[in-house]
């Protein structure tokens, strides 16, 4: 029997979950193989007890890349109804995680809801939530207010928590130095700067981590360490600020570890494509090869309403350097809460890095349906096509938008469609195409 | 008095032409080296002597990547007013060149309208154009009509040309043996080898390379050596095929600049993320540094109706590499002739993939205009940050889409944004942000 309160325990142990079990044979490869890495913590499996209809999913050395959707109400646009449907997307979209970011009105009963009906993993930023919970203006909260709100989701059955618990005050001294042209752009990392400033206590998350853990591991929460000090824009990126950040996670990592909670780390944010490379090379020896989780990261400032794709190359970049976990980002970013259509469109850029990247880093078997296109297309089968097509509404829409002349074949090229001369040629002079 | 036909014939002779002046003010480099390298054949400055309103434009070392943008009708839409508006949009956009790829119909004066009321570069395949030229069936067009048609092109004032002259009978053994999944999808490409095979004859640009080059010469028209065996899909990305294709180029370049053409390289197509850097390593090095203008590449091939973000993040990466200059793909590829929205849809995702690959290469203050977003953000003035996005209407549509409910945020995190929260502390305990 399995005693153990969580996955990484259980590997320590030798013991092999259901969880173990269900997620090698999604990924194809061995159990044995899975259990190891979970024990290093290379691997993480984000699964709380209390999170009955998860289907487990593994996060870290040789996976898949996945993908994260964040959705969730804002003090503006406080509408639930609308929150439900982008989960609903981003569940037929196959994501693997969807983070709950509201931050206002009713968050525990929609979060509720969301870890009952959701099978992908559920991850929060219980400080976003704070405020709200305890019906608190900020500064009134204290230190152990903030551990009651992560406990709290904890019970609930989230799997996976941000905590931005390496912005102590070394590091605020640090983002202080050091003269960043953005300062803090991440909203849990400002709301906590602020906090430490105006009480001049320490981090709450970062004093108390030690508690923090004894609860993560009582549900097998996953720590999310979060970067706090991400760069807002490409000059800020890779600097002291933010490096000095990942080296306390580096720190709070083999914490972590030390009681058996599972850790990630996240990474930037907006960092030009040449530095992307050093940026996972670091975090990985930095933070012993705990999975990697990044937002974006962005590769330039300028592109507000296109940011799902300038994400797409960084996160494709950096999911092929060994970034294990994507952030979607949607075209609506810097600019509004997404729409339903928004969250489709950074779900399907998003997923696409993670493709492009799973099959540069090796995966295997990860170019199988990309054959199978090649495949369709040799053959010039539209419908088989479309059928392939990572979306294939979309695919379809245009496909049948206007009527080539010729069957097989569309609008682009028609009768000189390169594939059809080519085939008709080697049929005539070889028999065969 | 300058006697020479070509920009690489004066940059040889070391004099300085009033079209380098002009590319090295808007390069911010200084004219002797770029000169230099005009000599040397790493830079082309595109600009044939009978398009006169051209805005000259210089593509290679050093030199901020351009883009490209196709339009043209095809036999299936064979609307010149819908590729008019496009070659109004790209040109709005700020597009560097724009190829016509028509292919049926009034193809020469569609053309002879494009170059006189265009200052982008303008690009033909002049191979697409020759069925229509000469109003005959492909079997039945002798080698040297081929010809005919090119100098027809040069005469009118085309810039660049993209010839297939490395597909010759060496290269169709090599792909006839080496069992591609796709065979050829260049349709240049397809249609020499179709006639290739039908008739027995060597490849006429091939055959009759040095009158193509004196034409060239006389025009200074920049040589696109085309590639035919550019990979249709993944699998196929850098095989034999590619490669010895790319080694028949490195000689004909050598060829080229020994008559004083300046000579642009065409690459691929569909390319794994991890391959594209070792794409452009092998082309810098056999085409002696030779400008490299790459289409796409796309990095899987499962995204039809969303390859001008697949290429986005190939181009991006190939442009950090040193790929020169990146040809568009829109979000029809694979699926229809693009319409207007399409068009700018592909031009805008190009644009941020050549501007971030500015960035990671290092081109003196690429980054400028990311740094006056990062300065708006900071001081969250929504106007400015409009005012520098690459696309300001679309990102003013999503601003003011929705209704923050204090000025100086958008809704996405409203009351919680991160700067503001930031700025507020830093004002009330260091009396600065």
């Amino acid at each position: 029997m399995n005693n153990c309160k969580t996955q990484m325990q259980a590997a320590k142990t030798g013991i092999l979950t259901k969880q173990m079990i269900a997620v090698s044979e999604k990924e194809g490869i061995s159990p044995e193989i899975l259990m190891e890495r979970i024990a290093r913590g290379t691997v993480a499996i984000p699964c709380n007890i209390n999170h009955k209809c998860i289907d487990p999913c593994g996060v870290g050395e040789g996976l898949k890349t996945k993908i994260n959707v964040n959705i969730g109400v804002s003090g503006d646009i406080c509408n639930y109804e609308s929150e439900r449907k982008k989960a609903q997307i981003a569940a037929k979209l196959g994501a693997d995680a969807i983070m709950d970011l509201s931050n206002c009105g009713k968050t525990a009963s929609f979060r509720q809801e969301l870890i009952d009906t959701s099978s992908a993993m559920i991850g929060t930023v219980p400080i976003y939530d704070a405020v709200g919970y305890l019906e608190k203006e900020l500064f009134e909260i204290a230190a152990r207010e903030f551990i009651d709100v992560l406990r709290a989701h904890a019970v609930q059955g989230v799997d996976f928590m941000t905590i931005h618990a390496g912005l102590n005050k070394r590091c605020v001294e640090k983002v202080l130095s050091c003269k960043r042209k953005m300062n803090l752009v991440s909203r849990g990392g400002a709301l906590l700067f602020a906090w430490m400033l105006e009480t001049g206590n320490e981090n709450p998350f970062y004093e108390n981590f030690d508690e923090v853990l004894d609860i993560f591991a009582q549900y097998d929460v996953t720590a999310s360490l979060g970067d706090g000090l991400r760069p807002g824009c490409i000059a800020d990126g890779t600097d002291i600020a933010q490096i000095s950040e990942l080296t306390e996670l580096g720190i709070l990592t083999q914490r972590a570890w030390d009681k058996n909670v599972q850790v990630m780390i996240e990474g930037p944010g907006h960092i030009a494509l040449n530095e992307i490379g050093a940026n996972v090379t670091v975090q990985k020896k930095i933070c012993k090869n705990a999975p990697f989780y990044v937002l974006g990261p962005i590769v330039t400032d300028i592109a507000p309403g296109y940011d799902h794709i300038t994400s797409a190359i960084g996160g494709a970049v950096a999911g092929a350097y060994g970034a294990d976990f994507l952030c979607y980002v949607t075209p609506a970013e810097h600019l509004r809460l997404p729409d339903a259509d928004d969250v489709k469109e950074g779900i399907i850029a998003c997923k696409i890095a993670a493709h492009a990247a799973d099959i540069a880093k090796g995966i295997p078997n990860a170019a199988d349906i990309d054959n199978k296109m090649a495949r369709a297309r040799q053959a010039v089968d539209f419908d088989k096509m479309l059928d392939l097509a990572i979306d294939r509404e979309k695919a379809e829409r245009y496909y049948k938008s206007t009527s080539p002349s010729e069957k097989g074949t569309c609008t682009m090229c028609g009768k000189m469609c390169a594939v059809k001369t080519v085939n008709k040629a080697l049929e005539k002079y070889f028999g065969k195409n």
